[in-house]
């Protein structure tokens, strides 16, 4: 593993389970998810999910990315890592998020999203990732369209590799 | 595989081969690289790029990101298929790519390119792909710094799975 990804080792590996959507303009939902955070020696991890129907194992979402630990920044607080996420979804959106790891907690917000002409109107996520143990919990917040910055997803995964 | 993906059908599968990069602020390389192009029964083609130094085989560029037939726009010319491109890299960019597929040749340009605040400075990116029976051929064009749209990397791959 590259040094620079010392903070992150912690997530390196697989997750499993359930989650849950709201959002104003749809109807409650609940899913399944696979998460695996890994690396190939150099220093970003790599991101890959996707969550299918808990009844019928359809598939629902999937989206990659990657992690970066470009370095300390020069004003941060002692214990906090910066931390970068690019994320491309398949639904035509493309996240730039910038943020911190603290404690375990990952908390990061887009500087950019991108859409293609035929995507849906996305234009601000936030995401926070907290791992404590082999527990890892995220929580994302969507702007989209009309309705401002308001919780869409929340997930509670296990480690399963 | 989904009915909207038949115009990409072609792709789907693991391409490999030898490619050489160019650019105005760097020394000419060369590398190996495999392609891979996959579908999980929705409307999108998976896309996973990863590149390697030919004499050591050590890691050099990877990508991943998804192709979108989002049909066919309105005053399209007979024969072709409009296409989008969503790629994250883990050197902190991401490529929101618009253009058309014909004849065999896909031919896109970012309408966005975003960047993580320490991500170097590329600010449009062009790609074209081209399938000859088993054969892919793709070219880059790519703008950064003070450095226009300039042809960055070539590459011949062979279809092998």
């Amino acid at each position: 593993m590259h040094a620079a990804l010392a903070p992150l080792a912690g997530l390196l590996g697989t997750f499993e389970g359930d989650g849950e959507g709201d959002y104003p303009t749809i109807s409650p939902f609940r899913y399944r998810e696979r998460v695996v955070f890994g690396h190939a020696g150099k220093p970003f991890v790599t991101y890959q999910q996707h969550t299918w129907q808990p009844d019928t194992d359809a598939p629902m979402h999937t989206e990659v990315g990657y992690l970066r630990v470009p370095g300390p920044a020069v004003d941060a607080p002692a214990g906090t890592t910066r931390v970068e996420l690019v994320i491309a979804q398949p639904t035509g959106i493309v996240e730039v998020q910038e943020g911190t790891l603290e404690d375990g907690v990952l908390t990061l917000a887009t500087t950019t999203v991108g859409r293609t002409a035929t995507a849906k109107d996305v234009w601000s996520v936030r995401r926070t990732f907290a791992l404590r143990d082999d527990l890892l919990v995220y929580d994302l917040w969507m702007a989209y369209a009309h309705v401002p910055d308001t919780h869409h997803l929340h997930a509670e995964l296990r480690r399963t590799g």
